[in-house]
């Protein structure tokens, strides 16, 4: 608990002094104002994080935490079990959808196993496995408030050791099967929403079996009511331990001043336990890309998060996480080469 | 008109039998299919533009044409009228939105003058100057049939040279001050809208000269009426050059079985032209991002058409296409790289 609350207790707001001489360095760039839109935004967020007039990016991961779901023996993915595992192994060896673009990206991928339903440890993971899946959120709390800490607690040592391993830009990626269906209950336990209005396919249910999902949460909601708005207590009635780590790395990277990029769905999820710890994070954050997910539009203009990216994705993994550092880097560079009126003898022709 | 007749007729369907492979492999890869979204379609699509399983993307370009306009005298831009040249010469020396990026994204840049106001050749770039600026349009046609003719054949010349050269992605973007104005009239003048509805700021107007500008295109519809739906005519009573130069080039492009990419709202006007002259154009285009002026969403739902980035951009110049070519290399790369469940001894888990 500790690790937790000294992390939440050490975000500070960002440095409004380097936020100010990025904003002035790209106001005199030969451009009409703001026009280069988010790249701008993500320029001066940039300098406020570092603190610096001129950023350098150095090394970029994907922290990819892995487990299994209690709530998948009522049958609300179509996918099998050990998938989670074999996928997971991917995150290791290559060929999966963040390992492949992580390699086009030049970003580094770790990982983490928090609760993978297997008892090997996987080879060239790093072994964090608080038990071997949650339990069934339908019939009681996915896990203990002490796991929940837990779980957070991992998020926020990976996050620290990316930063002492100089990581600038970290992702949060996952692999879980079924993990859609704790993520919807976080979401409708936060903001009083109706499970039948946000729930989606996951990894490809048909519309049967998205009415047994919509059931399976509503029933979690009850069965696990009275909940307060609070996000360990959130975490541990519906889980699950990779979103509570990727919770984590939110924390853990606005504590330690680096960029923390945001994924689909699942990090949605994980982003409102965080936001709701300390909502300083949003600071360090950037939303990489719109989920497929029909409730994510929705659900990022309530949390005033705006993608970059709109590609129709909904693999997860980091996948979506990987391609926009690539987005961070090209505003960065624009920011850092682009010519100013002066530097290019031209008169200021701003209005 | 012949070199435009013949390209126009040219344009041949994609290769259903490649998309059908491209579908196939992607739909054996590990992830739950269609989960990689827009990086599909684009992978289905270079195969089909391509006409091979697996593509090899050689060279990237941004071709960039430079104007002027002479509605730029009813005050319908903040902007001095200099700055269309200033800004066209740092296509070629670099410094400026399109040149940065493309540093990044290792993409050439070619500057070709269709109409710019001065007399000099810019050094460095292709001087295919039509006339030292439009008509204004608000008084009369903003060029001749013939010169409409000539700026698309101009565009095609430019994309058969790309082509030869060996570019795969090319880009189309522009400079040209005002040419906001002459795109919202195209827009209006083929969907009938209304220039209130759809009218932005451009580089920077205030409320009172954005009213301006809506009276202007107001007063174009009406001079210029009656307008047939036809893209020459539209072309060459509202313009410019440039407009016509860059149809040309997605004219050209579709010819030449080549990718070629939007950039922002004059882009989309570009793109009208040459759709209304052969539709298949569709086939062979890629929407980079949502220009950040007000009539985008709509006018690209209209056209169907989804970009890939929401930036809230609306620098143009192609500094928005030349950001997606990182996008379509990724797609390309994960389709290329991605393990399928055999190679990777998983079981198809699709359900």
């Amino acid at each position: 608990m500790k690790l937790l609350e000294e992390s939440i207790k050490n975000i500070k707001p960002l440095n409004e002094e380097f936020k100010k001489l990025a904003k002035e360095r790209l106001d005199l760039q030969i451009k009409p104002l703001d026009s280069l839109g988010k790249l701008e935004d993500i320029a001066i967020q940039l300098s406020g994080v570092f603190q610096k007039q001129f950023v350098d990016i150095n090394k970029k991961l994907i922290l990819g935490f892995g487990a299994d779901h209690g709530v998948f023996y009522e049958n609300v993915s179509p996918c099998k079990r050990d998938v989670t595992k074999l996928q997971f192994s991917n995150f290791v060896t290559g060929g999966n959808g963040v390992k492949t673009i992580s390699s086009f990206t030049n970003t580094d991928v770790w990982a983490i196993d928090v609760g993978i339903d297997c008892d090997e440890i996987i080879k060239g993971s790093f072994d964090e496995k608080i038990r071997k899946g949650t339990s069934n959120l339908r019939v009681g709390p996915a896990m203990t408030k002490d796991e929940a800490i837990k779980s957070l607690e991992i998020g926020i040592k990976y996050a620290n050791k990316a930063s002492l391993e100089n990581y600038d830009l970290i992702g949060v990626g996952e692999m879980g099967i079924c993990n859609t269906t704790p993520s919807t209950a976080i979401m409708c336990a936060f903001y009083d929403l109706k499970p039948q209005d946000i729930t989606g396919m996951g990894c490809g249910l048909d519309n049967e079996g998205i009415n047994r999902k919509i059931n399976v949460i509503k029933d979690s909601l009850k069965v696990n009511s009275p909940i307060n708005k609070d996000s360990i207590e959130i975490l541990s009635k519906f889980g699950g331990f990779e979103i509570g780590a990727m919770a984590g790395v939110i924390l853990g990277c606005a504590k330690n001043r680096k960029i923390v990029v945001l994924d689909g769905f699942i990090s949605y999820a994980a982003y409102i336990l965080a936001y709701n710890l300390n909502p300083l994070v949003k600071e360090y954050v950037i939303s990489s890309h719109l989920s497929d997910e029909p409730a994510s539009k929705m659900l990022l203009d309530k949390l005033n998060l705006s993608p970059l990216l709109n590609l129709n994705m909904k693999l997860g993994e980091g996948s979506g996480a990987s391609i926009a550092f690539n987005i961070i880097e090209i505003a960065n560079h624009t920011y850092k080469n682009m010519l100013t009126f002066d530097e290019s003898n031209m008169e200021n022709t701003h209005p």
